[in-house]
């Protein structure tokens, strides 16, 4: 029988699909993706293009030469850098000028390679850049919420091939965050804990959902996964802003996070996913009841009508199961 | 300069990326899609295969014999109809047996129509196929919440061919539709008015989204209209309950609908898309503060880790275009 399982942090039910549950192999991306090359002269990502790019914000620098990592002003800028930002409320409705700041972090200078196959520590280079421009953005007095966020794979919404994350800072708060924060809060005030330290506690004693584990994080399936392979990364250090994490917890972090990246890698065959850091600002750094954490979300599956009508999703594969798949993949790398 | 607009329906922003927006004309599916037969053999909702689905439950007899309409389990539910639902709460989880309704209403008996083509008065049949099956579902005391949808082509997430639709019961109020009930009480409230009548009046009095309207409706791409052609269909009567429509308001939401997807199919090139009726219970049909509508999305674009990490939309059209470019759409049928 399918089951209904609650999800404690986003307060919504997910419909897990037993009855048309599909293994998890089945999953697997099937198409055969192009060989790339390692520079490709018309990227402008690509080493000896940085001319094609707004001016650098932020560089890892190469020892030898060159760079590691930079981040850069996006060139389709959903929101404009320049100018104040005004409210406008004219009776029924409201607006405001669309100010606010987005970059785009290349993440290596190799054309062809993928965030799962990087080197370990060189992708605690782009964490560390990251909380840098994560930490920058909230320097500007006009921005209210910052999501750094990965789209990887044309089902994930990107066509640029280049490896590179995204970061947003805009001048409101999105109405998902402000319902997550009134879920936390009412949890910390109905039970004293921290919703999100609970949720990782409970899902550490089952076990059965854990992909793996380190000092500082844990990576898992949660009880509720919105979609199969659905993977939340939590510190274990109860934290509310990403650019509190210290160094060994960045580097602890690279670890993890490319543990499961390979894992999804090999189990799936390379599948287009988007992952966000889930964050609040500085200011709130020490609140006791948010938790900054990594939502990854492989694009296995479409979202369709029913997901738009009612916020809810289905999910064709047992969480159980997915977390025992990965954890099953074997890594060579 | 972008937009931040605020949508007073979901209590969200959107971004209107007016810096990186597209001509409406670019948004035309490019693909050529496949010229089909009106009967194909292996097809479980073509006529002749009646007995490869479950047992129907409803149907619009033809006039000469056979049917135009039929709704029948689908065999593949999300939930399942035996059963009883079962609450279970351990410590901190909570989950429900996945019972609920689940049927596929097949649209025509030919395979190779579009709803955009289909006769305004076998539309007709098909919205009133939709009430009655909304009312039946609404008569068995497990379920909660019964959602109507649309999902047609493959970037809507389907992959049947056969005009179908869905319609799914469910034994829990979906979160987003609570967030929705608790923005619309707390304008109430305040206001004394509902959202939603306010809106359509608001939409209107300015006129510049409207696509169309008749007696009874109005079509209009929102304020804060979520994706490109991101389409409202409002009833002009205050109701909260699709299942209390009239006949005639049947009759004028067919000529309604069918002009938009018209619209659609010529302006956009036969565009794959989403729509969801989103209604209150019956027992819920006279209260004040909600209003049933239909929410039309075509899937012109893909959200990604943005949308995913924030709940908010980037969307690349200006509604004032978006609309003003489908009311100019030319019309032959």
């Amino acid at each position: 029988m399918p089951e209904i399982r609650s999800n404690p942090v986003t307060g919504d039910w997910v419909i897990i699909a037993t009855e048309r549950a599909r293994r998890p192999e089945e999953f697997a991306q099937k198409k055969q993706k192009a060989v790339l090359p390692a520079f490709a002269p018309e990227c402008p990502f690509c080493p000896g293009n940085e001319d094609k790019t707004p001016a650098e914000k932020f560089r890892v620098a190469a020892p030898g030469g060159g760079w590691m990592v930079r981040s850069v002003p996006n060139r389709y800028a959903a929101l404009t850098p320049e100018g104040e930002v005004e409210r406008h409320v004219d009776g029924f409705r409201t607006f405001l000028s669309g100010v606010g700041l987005h970059e785009v972090i290349v993440e290596t200078p190799a054309h062809n390679l993928t965030m799962a196959l990087l080197p370990v520590g060189h992708l605690e280079h782009v964490l560390a850049a990251y909380r840098h421009r994560l930490c920058a953005f909230y320097d500007d007095p006009r921005i209210a919420h910052v999501i750094v966020f990965k789209n990887y794979g044309e089902a994930a919404g990107t066509s640029l091939i280049h490896p590179h994350s995204q970061i947003v800072g805009m001048p409101v708060l999105p109405g998902q965050l402000r319902a997550r924060l009134e879920e936390a809060v009412r949890h910390w005030g109905d039970k004293g804990e921290c919703l999100y330290c609970r949720s990782l506690q409970e899902e550490l004693n089952d076990g059965g959902r854990v992909i793996a584990e380190n000092a500082s994080f844990a990576a898992f399936v949660p009880y509720a996964a919105l979609s199969p392979f659905h993977v939340w990364i939590f510190p274990k250090r109860h934290c509310a802003y990403f650019g509190d994490v210290s160094d060994s917890e960045v580097a602890d972090l690279a670890v993890l996070l490319r543990e499961v990246l390979a894992r999804l890698y090999v189990g799936l065959e390379d599948p287009d996913y988007n992952f966000v850091i889930r964050s609040l600002s500085p200011q709130e750094g020490a609140v006791k009841y948010f938790h900054w954490y990594i939502s990854l979300i492989p694009r296995v599956t479409k979202s369709a009508g029913f997901e738009l009508g009612t916020g809810m999703f289905i999910n064709t594969s047992l969480p159980e199961r997915s977390a025992e798949f990965l954890r099953g993949v074997t890594l060579s790398v």
